[in-house]
């Protein structure tokens, strides 16, 4: 016989198929693509995704998943039925015609962004901003409505589940508390220290195949996956073929590799989530800031640590030859550099968080209803100032446009770079000690142990369960932002 | 208001934007997929072509169909509804339990045989063979009982729509009534002559700028398009993006480089197709040996004509320096070396037809039942030492084995190999009438009087005509064997 829930897990397994094709056409636009083949590309890619719409919100979904609830289910297939109940509430609220205006919006607001942004022209911007932030504004009021959460809670939502802006300020508040007297000792100490530039160029092939060497340390599966190149460094592909991209420069080969890295800890989580769930919600990753904790496991407390940078320096110097910036107390020094920027993506991290922070309270306040787009730049300049003494005042291009979130009405994503970089503190702190010789098998480049440990703790769990009880599961306890400041404070001022 | 056509055409505007996720999928399988991935990719795609199937089969289409024969349509609408529902008739008169059943047994054969053909184990094979075999003469007979043709000509008319095995007897009567005289002469002819082997090695990425040069010269749009590597070489992708692939080798260049041109004859077909016809079936390419006819025409007609080799020997020379064998006439018999082989892929165009002959006999009698599969070895070595004085018994790696088609079910499709070259002779012929420069211009590598008489032609007239009448427009009558006979004695006997 089959049940309701067997229906449903047949819906999910057909979309997730779905899903599939989409991954890898999008993954083809950012990297194979010639641009001609843009339109064809957007409107395939359209109708696909109204196609998976209509199939998620079918009228029998409702019946199936309230049929199911009585159905005889075990732990896992609940926690499924749960994901799916959230997935289709999610999908089904939305008005099909609300969708395709707010997505028509966000494509306009990118696509004039590209070259708004280069023109510092933002009363240009703003023309089609204003309309996205409308919508988005529209959209977190009919989820706040159905979920009973305030209209940026409804948002925040969406990409981390359970957390919640009352949440967010107490931990945001602690770090505003402590930051931006950390950031100035460590920008004081490093100051007095001689730092050596590594000397370019640095060939493109040499920088590709160091990258592959250390991807095969950090365990990438190549009969899974493979690494290319795009604009802008991404995750992409499926469990099942995992595309990560990079981006390379002649001038330094660090921003490539650590880029490479990064996207290596998102990929192994999609690598390693549990086969027995395959194209089910329960056998994808838990959420937006789980998924950053793995890049940041990888790429902030794993790479930039002393014991894999002296794991690595050999790999360097024998793919780009010796130079003094290679001595082992500058390679150091050169992947722990700090120092206050403009630009979020360029920004170390120590100072990242106070980015996040600032386009945490502007977008909240935006969305909640009590700034308007045109108080947005004299806010941010405020914020730069009293975060990181910078000022922002008429450079929209390095201030307050330099972000494609907010052109497509991604607000509520900011938050989770930070809590998925707290997220990586405390896994990684938990895992030392559950691995006493951890640094011992970083040293001599042996990652297994590491890695099983987050195979058992994180990637096979999928979205079994919530996010606090996922981490308390691992660590002991929910998140705890102390592990985040502890690690800044022992890496950069050896305390 | 929305007519009957209106609903039609929207219907076949969201198949065509279907079918290029599955195109582009497909390409990314031949091309980048790690082999890792290659179950989850056939899923999706299965899932796909099943949501594709039954969009095409759903219940109103018919309606639709009968209701838009009776609304005012022009003579282009009317050409698309009768594509239309030509497509329809084709799709919906196979259960779908059949169609599936048919996938995989031709999947698992397929599969085998990538194994099976390099261990030359017919028996094996044959296991597998065998129910594709039955369930193809089980598919003719569905068609051709709804057709009123005979079971043959029902699978043959699903590549060469209006193509007849009784038409096809005939011309291929002629051929064999010159054909094996004609090799002979030729060979004789040329075993006279003292032929110089390029030597190599020639550098794989030096072989690539060639053939993109030489893409850029016969106007590939790179906008619209790409050139990759994979094992069996193919035009893929679609319209707007069309994508070209080649296999190298470091000993011979001239195999990659003449399979890009053949690819390009394809892929240029493809890019000027009718843009105001594009996602309809008015818009798509006629027929696979029209479609062959062009890439024969860029490949045999054009590119191993004298004119064409000597505007291309400037371009080897620099790509791979000077050497004896690049003389001017020993650089023309290089190219155009005929010589009786086992294999149809590698086969030169005098001896090609002689391997399409062979597998239409074959085809056609396993078809109509009049042999069974373990008959196959014998007929094939018979009719090999008949038309090509070779002997492939106990070889079933070089014979019966050597081609994917059958594994899949594809009978039907060998002919269009041999009609395509002819429509290619016929069509070069009547471009030379049409352009009495046209020696000239090639030699010049001025090749755009060609392609707009080809796009005037046949490009941009899609499927708006049957074969018979798209080749009368274009060259004044219809199908004549006889330009490729002329072609042949012209070219390699002088005559």
């Amino acid at each position: 016989m089959t049940t309701a829930y067997d229906q449903l897990r047949d819906t999910f397994t057909r979309l997730s198929r779905l899903s599939h094709l989409s991954a890898i056409t999008g993954w083809d636009m950012q990297t194979q693509m010639p641009s001609g083949g843009s339109q064809a590309r957007a409107e395939a890619l359209s109708e696909l995704s109204v196609l998976m719409h209509q199939t998620l919100t079918a009228p029998q979904i409702a019946d199936w998943i309230e049929q199911a609830k009585n159905e005889s289910l075990d732990t896992d297939q609940q926690a499924n039925l749960h994901e799916i109940a959230r997935r289709y509430q999610q999908a089904v609220i939305l008005p099909d015609q609300f969708v395709s205006a707010k997505s028509l919006a966000g494509m306009k607001c990118e696509h004039a962004w590209r070259t708004q942004r280069p023109d510092n022209d933002w009363s240009g911007f703003v023309k089609n901003f204003a309309p996205v932030v409308e919508l988005s504004r529209e959209e977190a009021q009919i989820r706040a409505e159905a979920t009973k959460v305030s209209r940026y809670d409804a948002l925040l939502d969406l990409y981390e589940p359970g957390m919640t802006s009352a949440r967010l300020d107490a931990i945001f508040a602690d770090v505003k508390s402590w930051l931006p007297e950390l950031l100035k000792n460590i920008i004081e100490k490093q100051s007095a220290e001689q730092t050596l530039s590594a000397q370019g160029p640095f060939a493109i092939e040499k920088q590709r195949a160091l990258g592959l060497d250390i991807m095969q340390v950090l365990g990438f599966d190549f009969n899974h996956g493979r690494l290319d190149v795009s604009a802008h460094p991404f995750c992409g592909g499926v469990p099942e073929d995992v595309r990560i991209t990079t981006r390379y420069t002649e001038n330094d080969f660090l921003s490539a590799l650590l880029g490479i890295v990064h996207e290596t800890g998102h990929a192994r989580y999609e690598q390693n989530l549990p086969k027995q769930w395959a194209g089910q919600p329960i056998g994808e990753a838990r959420s937006t800031a789980i998924h950053e904790s793995q890049s940041l496991l990888f790429e902030m407390q794993l790479a930039r640590s002393e014991p894999f940078l002296t794991f690595l320096r050999p790999y360097v110097q024998k793919a780009f030859g010796d130079q003094p910036a290679f001595d082992p107390a500058n390679f150091k020094r050169i992947n722990q550099r700090v120092e206050a920027g403009y630009i979020r993506i360029d920004a170390d991290e120590v100072s990242y968080p106070a980015h996040v922070i600032l386009r945490y309270e502007i977008e909240r306040a935006l969305i909640e209803g009590d700034i308007d787009v045109q108080h947005i730049p004299a806010l941010w300049d405020e914020k730069m100032r009293a975060y990181l003494g910078l000022s922002t005042k008429d450079n929209f291009r390095d201030g307050c446009m330099q972000d494609i979130h907010w052109t497509d009405g991604a607000f509520g994503y900011f938050p989770t770079y930070t809590l998925g970089a707290m997220y990586a503190a405390q896994l990684f702190a938990s895992a030392k000690v559950a691995l006493p010789d951890l640094n011992s098998q970083i040293l001599r480049g042996d990652l297994s142990p590491l890695s099983d440990w987050l195979r058992q703790n994180i990637w096979q769990q999928g979205s079994r369960f919530d996010t606090d009880t996922l981490i308390k599961n691992a660590s002991g306890e929910t998140l705890n932002p102390s592990f985040f400041r502890r690690h800044l404070e022992q890496r950069y001022l050896d305390r």
